[in-house]
């Protein structure tokens, strides 16, 4: 994969190693770090250079790929409990996102299930890597497509309100939320985006506003706390997120926020829409309470830039996501069109009937 | 009134001049600034070096006094006159708290009302201004303890979360809000405060936490979109807000993000109170809808010290207030008791009748 002009891809490989935009520098910066250990990927998934869930699994495949090169056996069993140890790692880095165990699942079993030398499986642990990016792109181009049809039909052009970024930056490309507003802009259905600028870390200040201003969408940034107020004034008419691990039951997890704007959509009769992947779904969780929730650096709430913004002898809470209740949620579009939350369950049986 | 060691007031009168708590400085500097001209009052109310809308009133009743001592003529009618430009210079500073209108009105009066010469009515006006503050004082030591007859009985002792800072910086001293939570800590009935940072200005992470600090009272910062999250863990017990303007039916305006507090504690049967003295109540509005919601420089959102945080080509919403419906509030607690929001005109009507 390589980057075009004007498309976004955060995780490509290029040079022998992973090139990902570092998420941290934007807006004012738009770089790329290159990543030739699964150490360094680990890291750079910690420290939020990359970031968003399916781009968080991405990063953990070829991550997972990276530190496989490294072992130096020829020994297939040897190869495997090195891997494993190299998985573990990846694993450790951020524990809400079902998407990273998915992907280091995937690869891990495509290994197993390998016969070849460790030569041969080292290639395809790398092909596989590079499936698991192309096909998130396609993924999200099916997603942002279903998106339309769930979409309310008037007014004839919406504005759709969006939390933290569930965007091109999240994903191989093109978005999961992000995906439904491009999809939308393409077939001339979108008036405006209004962003959450999702504190603390404001992925929606610097990353969605950043990737509507570069495609031209019209992009109106407000503070978390004005989303209500919002709608209540009529200015919203849709409501689209992404995902980073849902339950079987529907209950999602996603960035800390996306309750407060759950209630105050279902307040005010508004549609809130959950657009992910499936492989964000994890059928082993019967609702969302057994979700685990990362706690993060209490830096991040009370440091912006260089800028202290509290006294000393404050305490902090930082929980980095939040749970969204199934009943709160009008629909979760997937690659595989649009669910209402307790049909997920149905679909996977489904599945393994036909 | 002279500053004590420990307690916190932001409007005093000191060497011929008022004496200002500079609010933008805080929590790195405690600083104050000497107003001497009714011109230097209503850009230190433009700029937020004094704010929350009772120490507004406060200031903007010495800022009338400072304007009216400048006045040079004998005349009463030229005086008065002239006391109306310095009111209306006053009154276009910041159009939703009415205190500030309550303030101005009341001062007016009573200039208008006295006999006496210019000289003697310019005393008055100086006396008035003094007894709105001392007034204003002892408004929030009755609003605290009232406050204490309505929060829940248990647990023993309990977590109050709170927006923006109602605190002894928005009053006279003591504080609205804040001051229930102050009356709650003498009583030994508080384990903590839960304060939202309230964006974009963030009086929460910087003055809430600051006056918290200051007496001793434990205090955990969170970021506004986390509050909805809190209550769903059952951290949160009851919520307490302050109010810039009350309308007859009991809604309520404050700053932005109080409604989406409000719809949170809703949702999870949580009490939701707002700490206000009747002086912030408008009779003559008969619901929210009428107040005006003042909207503020987008810079507020983008720039947080020196650190930009959005890309170009973005636009901005920057409502500094937001309109909680009455069916959200459990109680408005004042100066003479706590109402349920739709008993709040019976009371005006016993007013007249008593």
């Amino acid at each position: 994969m390589t980057p075009s002009t004007n498309q976004v891809y955060p995780v490509i490989w290029h040079n022998n190693s992973v090139s990902l935009i570092d998420q941290t520098r934007l807006p004012n910066e738009y770089t790329f770090v290159a990543i030739h250990r699964s150490e360094d990927m680990a890291q750079a998934i910690k420290t939020m250079i990359v970031r968003g869930a399916p781009a968080i699994g991405i990063a953990a495949a070829y991550g997972l790929y990276l530190g496989a090169r490294e072992i130096e056996t020829s020994d297939r069993q040897e190869f495997l409990t090195h891997l494993e140890k190299v998985a573990q790692l990846l694993r450790s880095t951020r524990p809400t996102a079902v998407n990273l165990f998915w992907a280091i699942g995937r690869m891990l079993k495509t290994a197993h299930e390998s016969l070849g030398t460790v030569a041969e499986i080292k290639e395809i642990l790398f092909e596989t890597a590079e499936a698991i990016n192309h096909e998130d792109l396609q993924t999200c181009q099916m997603i942002g497509d279903h998106g339309l049809t769930v979409l309310p039909s008037t007014p004839e052009k919406l504005t759709l309100l969006t939390h933290c970024n569930a965007g091109a930056l999240a994903t191989a490309g093109y978005g999961t939320a992000l995906g439904v507003v491009r999809s939308a802009w393409r077939e001339n259905r979108l008036a405006r985006v209004f962003a959450d600028e999702t504190r603390p870390r404001l992925q929606g200040a610097k990353l969605t506003t950043w990737e509507c201003v570069q495609e031209g969408i019209p992009v109106t940034l407000i503070t978390d706390n004005m989303a209500a107020h919002c709608m209540q004034q009529g200015l919203i008419h849709a409501v689209v997120v992404g995902a980073d691990r849902i339950a079987a039951n529907g209950d999602t997890a996603n960035k800390i926020g996306t309750y407060s704007v759950a209630i105050a959509a279902k307040a005010h009769n508004i549609p809130f829409f959950v657009a992910a992947p499936l492989s964000t779904v994890d059928f082993e969780l019967s609702d969302g309470s057994q979700i685990p929730i990362e706690e993060r650096n209490p830096e991040e709430i009370y440091q912006v830039g260089d800028t202290i913004l509290t006294p000393s002898g404050v305490e902090f809470y930082n929980p980095a996501f939040d749970v969204t209740p199934a009943e709160l949620i009008t629909a979760i579009i997937t690659e595989k069109g649009a669910f209402a939350p307790g049909n997920l369950a149905k679909y996977q049986l489904q599945q393994y009937v036909s």
